[in-house]
């Protein structure tokens, strides 16, 4: 499947202060993360051993609305504001992180939490290179 | 591309009441749905012309959240509940038919509206026929 | 504490095709439904017998993603589109009739489950009411 | 209309490490001005001089989302994660002294910016005094 990401951004009728290409990167791994840290919860959910994974049901809860939130302000760019941008990034990166780490105590036991903490990863470091290329 | 849709529903520890790969081919054209039509508001934010696409861009912004929250919704399973989706999915289909109808009218002068018009006729589509497939 | 979603509605420089009084009350509703279910999802997730929830918490993650899309599409007016509000106020007064069952059924033992039930019912009601004005 | 954020507090069955007050008070502040961001994004979209309220309208639009899912972690407190909340907190502030300042510059020609711009204020007040009571 090929996303529309990359397609919408270069129909957009003006500058765009950032590299293109890393920009759609990023905002499709921030979409997939989201989408991956949903499922991880409801999956979570129906494990027997859910009482083990409230931690992990809530991370995923959180990291999800942050991706959702940081893919949507960075497929905004009429009256750019760096540090939105930027400050969002960063608590996304951080969130990520949270996530990524608390899945992976996890992937042993539970296949779902295996894939969803390499969907943090990836989106982590995407959320982190872009951030790098903005200063 | 690969989205993740389809290896997190393998994962799901729990019977799902819906076909699976029709189930992932719905989450996936909602979720590249709402990305397409958060775009599209804002590349109409920023044309010259924005305000003959006033109620192209308020049309886009809800059919963007309407899908992202359809998505969410079916991509839980846990205490499935078939009328939260079915009215849900019927809603969705309805957003999508108006704001694909809106882009178009602008699809001869604007590409971002063009691809989003596509995006949001592959959303509806998907939509009716998961909800066909459910009764 | 005093909204200001009537004050909002009071500024909105055109003509709006709903009672503003009614409108107000829902999208209030809404909001507070949302919040009520975000939260009693969390406090589910942290009782000792969240096994027996699981499907309380999954219906409220529903809820709040319902009422807060509902709540958006509700605050704008600009290319009024009837058929995207009725559907939504009707999948969304179906969530709420779902979730207020579910979180009556712990009522007893929750008091989470019971404020949030109120609120469900409160919503579910509003957002019948508005739609019988509308036909 | 008084919100259920602090009755619904009250009963969640652990520990919060948080003042309890002060957090119901950020999180309402929070939830208004979301809702303040969305309906004045509308309402610069219907102003015959929406050309010169683009700026405005984006950034409303990304202080509305980034403001609704800080509520919705800071509602969370199951395995509480402070560096998400304070990370996020920090976004939050920023985006809402943006959006208050964007505001405040149509202020004088449109009452809905103008307790948009207030709404915003008090939200990165809130934020930030529970981010200095937080360290």
């Amino acid at each position: 499947m090929t996303t529309t990401t990359m397609p919408m951004l270069d129909t957009y009728p003006a500058e765009i202060n950032l590299d293109r290409a890393k920009l759609a990167a990023t905002i499709d791994a921030l979409i997939a993360c989201s989408e991956a840290c949903t499922a991880c919860a409801d999956a979570c959910l129906s494990e027997a051993m859910v009482a083990e994974l409230t931690k992990c049901i809530r991370t995923n809860l959180d990291c999800a609305d942050i991706c959702a939130t940081t893919a949507r302000v960075l497929s905004r760019h009429t009256g750019y504001d760096a540090n939105i941008s930027r400050s969002l990034l960063d608590a996304c990166a951080v969130a990520c992180r949270s996530c990524g780490d608390e899945c992976s105590r996890h992937a042993d036991h539970h296949e779902h939490c295996r894939i969803c903490a390499e969907a943090c990863r990836a989106c982590e470091r995407a959320c982190r290179e872009l951030l790098a290329s903005m200063s």
